[in-house]
Order: structure tokens, then sequence, then C-alpha cells
């Protein structure tokens, strides 16, 4: 039966394909005592061989699909499996307690992996603690007669069909086969969202229920230009996908036309269009996509994707990597933005009632301040190869800004003094995403250099509302006046005091927004590199002496979000007449 | 050894009593199996007996000190320890799994708990689970040996010591003997704090460690002005506080000269200094301290001291009590503001990520209409007996508010086809503590009859610090001018467009914000009543002439809140010279 779920659209493009669900059996068991323990034994040792070679055929095929590198997890797995301490522990616990399998080897588990993470100086035994965790799993499944999702061998195309997706999810998918995504939770912020995008695979968020709803190779259409994803469609409905994909792909090839153009308006004024990068990897999609600069890298997954702090000389690398990877064109780096909804395995930090409001960003870096200066020498380091700026997120008052900008003075003292070189055009600026930043702007913009908007924060912090919390969503409202008058403000007061002001929010490369921010003079747009043609293209049509009173109506004239939606539509439809 | 411990100053005020720990003994047990089934059982009566003639006694000093009503509590503790059902229970469990007393009891306890707390449609039967762990507690005491504080049993002066003090704990206390606060933890919009104003009881908040650091009936200052607790204090030092409390009594003579004086500056203008109250009982304190208005009625109190949703009727009640108290002059009351840090044991919410940021206050109520539309008819009706503003909460968009005055204007139309007289003065007005609502008050000044400010949210979401949050704490800042210019900005609109603007955060009743308001022209201040003839003695000294060019510095010269804090300072010198 066919049956079509609305969710958020998170990713453009089209793709039909059978559903492959990245979903966890329920692994739950009775413990029990048993009679017969030879028969007991016997059943223990087949779920270890058939595990054994299940994890033999993932490693090959991930050998395969995704590298060496990728497959060593694998290896490690095999090693437990064959390691006669622990399985051995296991079989004992079945002679002497007289328990069933799934109870012996639950706590054989258990008490390896608390002594495992009871090393906690120790990352490599961290690892071995989930590693112990992930062949658990396995075996348990086969004791249960379940299947466990192997994402790693997965041969054939298919939709990803998941709750929610993890970073360690995607790390382990073969994105040859992928074709798209749908979720039951998330919005266009999510992981999963942003993950598909710089993929460029089509993605639909939200739909609460996916899971429960497809089940393995059914055949799933994910529209991620509208957001729906279609379970079992009609021949007709396929095709009629077809002819939508196809004219996506075709506005996709016009839009490619674009990559080696300048962003200019029709009334040729130019602009800076950028892209927001999470590592040194995502610099192929920047230049497949005409970046004119880097706008916002963030830092925090170098800190997120490593098993212990990185070092200096691993971020240095980094930040080299992509500020040489732009052959000179401007890439602006945040300092971490840690805290919020991102934690680190390895730092243990005090619980909060509301993380958005607590100790993130910048705070965390100025409570802790020898973790920022090794990440400010880093950067200062990598400025030799290129035009780089310094972001610091979070900035909520002078006397923060003062500081973060103090401790870089006495890194670049320090390092000038060894004779190490740094940049001559190094930039510092800062994030305007607190509201206090962006009411007192004018007094932000006499101390950096340049301010960037990250309207994901400014926006919930504004209207209060947690832009993770599906029931308030319908506050989370980029177009709000009270939101466009801050940002107004905001890019009023850094021309009247001669710095450049970008934005790196999601509103930048959102085809409603830009118009009203390109009323407004914002000088640098940064967004997800697969935006930035279809941004580019959007400008080209676009005269600013037709839009000049844009901003002021949008700001002061509109009551609403809705009213401003309707503003731009109407403008784009004269303008595409 | 005498020790000074710096914390919070929650309220004014000094005192020097004994400690008295109001801190839960540690009641963890080890299960052990029994040979000797007979002691053990003398063992267990042993407890019961105590522990029934500790009830006893708990009971007739709390009929004696806090009344019939409130000594209820104990007669239903005395029935469980009479009871054969719950006693014989533990009994049987000791003689047949021969285990120790402390296990049956709690095993036997958890049963009865889960039974109760089971019958989630019946209000009486939860009573009792709360009833049986209670008991249960004080048995496990006594087989334990350790001592349970009786709060309720107080009978001679103390200064209550606990880590946090919750509304329960409050409520069990003989305020005749009470004498001050000192807490562990929280700040001056904590419960404890609060309730310590209205109590007019010294306390300091934040200690971090006064429950380790003192024992019962060490001697103990609470310097209520300064935030400090000192535990063994010198004779000297006793003398010292003592000439310090007399200095404090003699200046709250002077005030107490102004309870029925007009709010005047010195030259002449008149202003409104209001109360913020929590239930009705606080009225006697609105009209001890002279309060011109009751600017704040907190209605959630009415749902969180409640075992149910309160009734319409019970709210009709509850709202005339204070709109008659006040002989006509205004009564503001806010619709509920439950979510964020306010729960109720009867209403199930889904966890937040971050409450503060999401479904709270009119968010709730106009996602749950029928218990917001309760609400509204009971406020209707009794604005017929008196001069009633409604006021709604967390408004951070125009949609919202055109939605709860809708609904507001249907239920009116219902009353009034019945018959139903309403308050025919009756203001509708919001609240401003979104930054939203305060950047685009000029919009929503048109659609309301006044505004009040609500400081501890607007602070909080401006500066993105949740203001529970220790670690943050140091960016909770009322003085920092983009507080200030969202202030100003939110009473200049409010004066544009003729409707009046209050504020009923802790800082209209600040002593460093109070001048900055008033040269802003904030028309109405209302603030804990006893901070009421505090402010109109400081409002009295004031010229609105001299202080006309405080509200712009502080809010576009200065640049932080310490600059703000030493305009105020030095502006204060000068007037009392």
């Amino acid at each position: 039966m066919t049956k079509t779920l609305k969710g958020i659209a998170a990713s453009d493009g089209i793709a039909v394909a059978p559903a492959y669900l990245l979903v966890e059996p329920d692994l739950t068991y009775t413990k029990t005592t048993i009679s017969d323990v030879d028969s007991e034994l016997a059943r223990y040792k087949k779920a270890i061989e058939v595990s054994t070679a299940e994890v033999e055929q993932i490693r090959d095929s991930a050998k395969k699909s995704l590298g060496e590198d990728e497959a060593q997890v694998f290896e490690a797995h095999l090693m437990i499996l064959n390691d006669p301490e622990f399985t051995g522990a296991i079989e004992n616990e079945i002679k002497e307690q007289k328990i069933n399998s799934e109870a012996a080897l639950d706590e054989t588990a258990q008490k390896f992996i608390t002594i495992f993470e009871g090393m906690t100086d120790n990352a490599y035994m961290q690892q071995r603690a989930a590693d112990v965790r992930d062949v658990s799993k396995r075996i348990m499944a086969h004791l249960l007669n379940k299947e466990l999702p192997n994402p790693a061998s997965i041969d054939h195309e298919v939709i990803v069909v998941a709750h929610d997706l993890t970073p360690s999810d995607t790390a382990q998918l073969n994105k040859k086969f992928v074709k798209g995504f749908v979720t039951d939770i998330g919005g266009r912020t999510a992981h999963s969202a942003i993950m598909a995008r710089s993929l460029e695979l089509p993605a639909v968020v939200g739909t609460d229920s996916i899971t429960k709803d497809v089940t393995n190779g059914q055949n799933l259409v994910v529209d991620g230009l509208n957001g729906d994803a279609v379970i079992e469609p009609t021949d007709e409905q396929v095709a009629d996908y077809k002819k939508k994909s196809d004219a996506f792909l075709k506005q996709k090839a016009e839009w490619e036309k674009l990559k080696n153009e300048p962003s200019v308006t029709a009334d040729g004024k130019k602009f800076t269009i950028a892209a927001n990068i999470g590592t040194p990897n995502d610099m192929a999609g920047v230049n497949a996509n005409g970046a004119e600069a880097v706008g916002l890298y963030r830092t925090e997954f170098l800190y997120m994707d490593s098993k212990d702090f990185p070092t200096e000389e691993d971020q240095f690398e980094a930040y080299k990597e992509v500020i040489e990877g732009m052959h000179g064109k401007q890439v602006i780096i945040r300092t971490m933005d840690i805290g919020g909804d991102k934690h680190l395995d390895y730092w243990d930090l005090p619980e909060e009632m509301n993380p958005f409001l607590g100790v993130r960003a910048i705070r965390l870096s100025l409570q802790n301040e020898e973790i920022f200066r090794t990440q400010l020498r880093a950067l200062l380091r990598a400025s030799a190869f290129g035009k780089l700026g310094i972001m610091f997120p979070m900035i909520g008052t002078l006397a923060e800004l003062r500081k973060a900008k103090s401790i870089l003075a006495e890194e670049k003292d320090k390092l000038t003094k060894k004779g190490v070189k740094v940049g001559e055009n190094l930039e510092v600026g800062m994030m305007i995403e607190v509201p206090a930043a962006a009411v007192l702007a004018d007094q932000f913009a006499k101390e950096v250099d340049f301010f960037s908007i990250g309207t994901n924060d400014l926006i919930q912090y504004t209207m209060a509302a947690d832009r993770g919390n599906d029931n308030v969503s319908y506050l989370y409202q980029p177009a709000n006046p009270s939101v466009l008058r801050l940002i107004k403000h905001t890019i009023d007061a850094a021309h009247e005091n001669g710095i450049w002001c970008g934005m790196c929010g999601e509103a930048a490369g959102d085809n409603t927004m830009f118009p009203i921010l390109l009323s407004m003079g914002l000088d640098e747009y940064s967004m997800s590199a697969t935006s930035i043609l279809r941004i580019r293209s959007l400008m080209k049509k676009l005269n600013t002496e037709d839009i000049k009173e844009l901003a002021n109506k949008a700001c002061f004239v509109s009551e609403t979000a809705e009213e401003n939606e309707k503003l731009v539509d109407e403008l784009m439809k004269k303008v595409n007449n």
C-alpha cells in the first residue's frame, strides 16, 4: 500500500530506491538457569562462529567500499572474538553459574567494559570498551536470532531510514550506494540534514514514524525538495518523481555554469558567497561549487571526531590544509563551539538544566584557557599559509571579547618572539548570535575586523525557542521582524564602523531570507557548499536598486514572518516575469 | 572556631541564633540474611514504637505552632504506623525471608508505594504513597540510628540551614521560631530567597558549603545585607552584628513612616510602586508595606500547591480575594507560567533539552486551551470585584498575543451572554520578557493596555545565560547596556502609543537599577512587598530633572554593566550629600 509521510525538506533532490533500516533491534533477554550445560555451550560457540564469519565479511566489504583505515575497527572486533580471555570467561560463566549464554555474555562484557572505561587516561583502552560493546551486541543478536544492521556492508543502492543519524552511523555508510536519507526526528539544522547537504543527497527529516512505517527493502521515494517520503509508490508516482527529478537536475546543471562566475547582482554589485565546512574533507565540495571564501570552518568536529583533545600539531595540519586549499581566498575559522548540544566523550562537563543557555563555545574556552591557547597557537601558525580570519563564537559581552583578544595577542607575541611566522593579513572577528551582542553591535564593531551573524542561535535566543524542540518550532522564525531588526542593526553598525559583515547561519542560503539580506547590504553569505550556485543564480536576478526598500518594509512595516514571506514571494514573481 | 562563609544576600536583615540543619541523613542500608528472627523482630518493633512516639510528639507541637490543618498529615502517618496490613507485611518478610528489618521495610514500602502511585487518577491514594514514603523514612532512620530533621517540632529560635529549601520544606517550618535561612545553593530568584523576603527573614543563599561547615546547634550569624554567614562568631562579632542590625532596624523604622505616603520623586513626580505576590496569603504583607497595586500575581502557585488542576471556582475565589483585598487599587494577574523550571506532579509534560527555551507559560496555555479557558473564566468573573489587569506571560509573536486575546474575548462574550458580570475597567496586557517582544514593542504596544517587563527572563534570553546556572551567573547582568536598551525601547514604545509600562522582575526593586529605570520614565515598579518602602524612600531622594541624562548614558555611552553600576554609585554619593 502506498503511503506518503510528510517531513521536513532537509536536502535538495529526489531519489527512489529500496529502504535500508538503520535501526537497532531489541536485544533485551531473560536470565535463566540451565540444566544442559553442553548444549548451551554449543549454542554459545555457534553464535561466536557466525559472528566471526559476519564480521570478516563486513571487514572485506568495508575495505573495498570505505578503505583500509575505516575497515580497521573490524579487525579489532575479530581480535576480541578470538580472544580466549574474553570468550573463555563467558564459557566459564555458563559452566560454573549454569546460566544461559545471554546472561553470561552480558555480565562478562559489562565487567570488561567497566575495567576498560575505568582507565580514563588511556584513549586506547576507552576504544577497547567501545569495541567490546559492539562485539557483544553482535553475539547477543545471534543468540536472540535478531538481525543487526550492517551499514558498512551495503552493496546496492538504498535509501537509509533511521530514527536519527549520528556522526558514527554516517561514518560507516558506504556513500556510493546511499541515495538519500529519511529520519523520524530532526530539523534542517540536525546533523543528518547537514551531512545530507554536504554529500549532496536528498533528505527528508522529522517524519515522526518512518522507521515504523517502512520495512527493509520496500521501495521508497525521498523528495528532498518538498519534504515527502513515499513508501511503495505507484508506477505513476515513480514516473512523476522521475520528471521532477529531471527538472531539478536540469536546473542544477544551469546553476553549474555559474561555478566560475563572480557573485554579482543584476546591476553589477559584487558580494561574496562563501561555504560553511566541518572538516578539511569538505574542501572538494567547496571548490566544486565555486565558493569565494570559507565563511565558517566549524572546528568542533576536529574535537568531536577525536578520542582525545586534538594536539596543536593535529589542529595546525587541519587548518593549514583548508587555508592552503583556498589558494589565497579568505578562510574564517571559528574557535571551538563545544557545549550546548555538542559533547566530547573525553571531556566530562557538568550537566546543565538548559545547555543552550549554559557554558558553551567561547564561555567554555575562557574557562579552560589551556585548551583555548592550544587552538589559538595552531590557528596563528596556520595563518602564515594564506588569508585567515579567526572568529569567536557566542560572544555576549565586551569583557569576553576583550579577554579572548588579549589571550590571542599573548600567544601571537610568544610565537613571533620565538621566530614563528604569523600571517600578516590575519583578521579577528566575532559571531553575532547572542541577542546582547546584536543589540550592542555598534560598540562591538569598534573592536573587531568583521562580524558573522549566526542566525541559528540568534533566532533561538531572540524567540526564546530551542531550535531542536519540535514543540516550539513554530516560533523559530528567521523572517520575524524582530530577528530582521537585529540583523539590520548589526549590518548597519558594521558599515558605520568600516568593517564587513557576513552571515554563516542557515538563513544566508535561504531563498526567502536572501533578498532581504541583500537589501540590507550584507557583505558575505556563507552557506552549505551545495547552496552556493542556487544563491549565485538568485543574486544575478536581483537588482539592488529595485529592492532598496525591502529591508525597511520587512523590519518596520511587516508585523509577522508570514508577511515577509509574502513580500519576497511577490518580489520573486515580478523578478521572474 | 569562627568561620565566615560568603554567599548571596537574598533577603535583608541580620539574625543570630543556633543553626538548625534541615538535611536528610544517609539512609542507605545493606541487605543481610539473619539467623535470630526473634531478636530481629524485637528490633523492628522497637523502631515502630519509637517512631510512633516521635510522630505523636511532632503532631502535638505542630498543632500548637502551625494549627490543626497542618498537623493532619501526622495523623495519617500514625495511621500507617498502626496499620497491621503494613507493619504485619514487614514482620512476615522478616520471618519468612529471614532478611534484616531494613530490607524488609524497604521492599514492603516500595510495594505499597508502587500500588498507590499506580492509581494515577486518585489524588487521595497518591498522597498515601507520599505518606508511606515519609513513614518508612522515619522507621529506617530509627533502625539505622540516624536522626531525621523534624522542622515542625522546632520550639526555640533557630537559623535554618539547608542545601536548598523547597516549598514543602518551608510549609513545615514553624515560622515563629525561624529567624533566618542559609543555604548551599540558589540565587536571589530561588524559591528560598523569595520565601525569605516574603517572610521578612534575613537570608543568605549560595554559600556552597554551609551544610558541611556547620553542625546542629552551633551559633550562627546570617547577614542578609552583605551575604555573609558566620559560624561560631566571637562575642565581639556578635556585638558588631547587633549594632549593624540595630542600624538596619532603625532605617526600616524610618522607611516604615512612608507606608501611607504616595510614591513621589524629590521634584514631586508621581509613580506607582506595586507588589509581586504568589498567593492570597501574601496580601497581609502587601498592605503592611503600603503597596499601591499588585503588579504581579503569579498564579502558577495555585496550580503548584494543588493535587490536581484548580477548578474554576477555586481560582475565582483566590483571584477575588486578592482583588477585593486591594480595595479598588489595580491587581495585575498573570496567567499561569508553568513549564521551564516549574512543574506540576499531576501534569506529565514531555521532557525538554532546554526547558527555558521550550513550551512554557502562554505557549503551554495556547497548546492546552481548555485549561487556559478555565483560568480566563475565573479571571473574568473575579474582575467584577475590583480593578483587574490580565497579563499574558512569554508572548513572543503578535500571532500568540492575538490568539490569546481572541480566546479571552470569546470567554468574555459567553459569560456576558449568560448574564455574568465582568469588570468594566478590565485591562489586558503582556509581559515583555522574550527579546523578540522587546524589539517589536512598538508593534505590540498598539494591541495591549499595558506592558510589564519581566527582567528575570528578559536578561537570561538576551544574555543567553540560564539564570539558575551558577557557571554563567557572571553573564546574568541586569545593568548590561544591551538589556537597558531593550528596556528603554519598550518604555518609549509604550509611551509613544499611550499605554503604561511596568516592571515586575527583580530589577524593579534593585538599588542600582531603580535610578536608571526612573530616568527612563518607567511608570510602575512591582517588587517583593518588603522592598517597597526602601524603594519609596530612594525615590523621594531622586530628582527626575537631575537624572534626565542617566538613561541615555547607561544605554549608549556605557559599554559594560560595571560602568553603569559606577554611574549609579556616583549619582547616589551626590544625592546622599
